[in-house]
């Protein structure tokens, strides 16, 4: 299966795209969609929303993995970070992708086994576990990847859930 | 000039759609797009979507006048709300309708002339401005439509500044 992993933001959106499948990962994409601060706040949702269009369109993924947005310290930021995830998850339900969130906590359990790691531990797993020679860049397309990761490890236990 | 007025939320998005000329408002539609709470959150993005494309090709409004978002309390609810805000920005971007925000301070001094006006005196004096019998229901929809009249007057003064 092909997994869409995003890290949701309105300047730079994380994105990391991996094909799952029995138990192997390879990674066929990643980076970020970027938006200039300088732009009018509609343009820059436009672009997000094109962005996230063309992922589909062209990975045709079987199901987005997004973070979910938890804020405890800036409220302005998280009202506008998440003006952006709307108009993601707006992106993939036209694009018929089925949508999943995870929250850091999951993340880290998923893909380093333990909830408290650091984030350079889950970087260095991320890493590890898809096959890269370096952890990716920027580190909003190591966290898309990582949400990609923890993804596919709950998809397989569920998969495993309707064989048994 | 024909303004669309836009209370956003989630399950209830109020709208109202006036024309200004010449001082005077005439009540174009008002009412509310609602998503149903069962329903996935993504879905009803996509409600919402598509009720701001429709009321934009049904009016083709000169501008937009959307409530600026304040939370200080729940941030979780004002993270979904801004889920919504962002779908109904991209909405009115694609259609090419000009954006812009208003605090509820700046309605209350816009419809009232007074700031810290009460929420039935707002109500109140819509009705008046606009030669409506009575109070328009839900509450969303006259919250959108004072959002309209804040905007036509603040429109109004702008294009004074330019013939001075």
């Amino acid at each position: 299966m092909i997994i869409l992993g995003i890290d949701p933001g309105y300047a730079t959106v994380g994105y990391g795209v991996i094909e799952a499948q029995r138990g192997k990962f390879r990674v066929l994409d990643y980076g970020a969609v970027t938006t200039p601060a300088g732009l009018d706040f509609s343009s820059r949702l436009q672009i997000i929303y094109e962005g996230i269009c063309e992922l589909c369109d062209r990975f045709k993924p079987d199901a987005m993995a997004v973070e979910e947005l938890f804020f405890n310290t800036n409220i302005t930021t998280g009202i506008q970070v998440g003006h952006a995830r709307g108009v993601i998850l707006l992106a993939g339900h036209q694009k018929g992708v089925e949508f999943n969130e995870y929250t850091p906590l999951q993340v880290k359990q998923s893909v380093v086994g333990y909830g408290r790691a650091e984030k350079h531990q889950v970087m260095e797993m991320t890493r590890h576990l898809l096959g890269l020679e370096k952890i990716p860049r920027p580190d909003d397309a190591a966290d898309a990847l990582a949400l990609a990761i923890c993804h596919a490890h709950s998809a397989k236990s569920n998969l495993l859930k309707v064989k048994l």
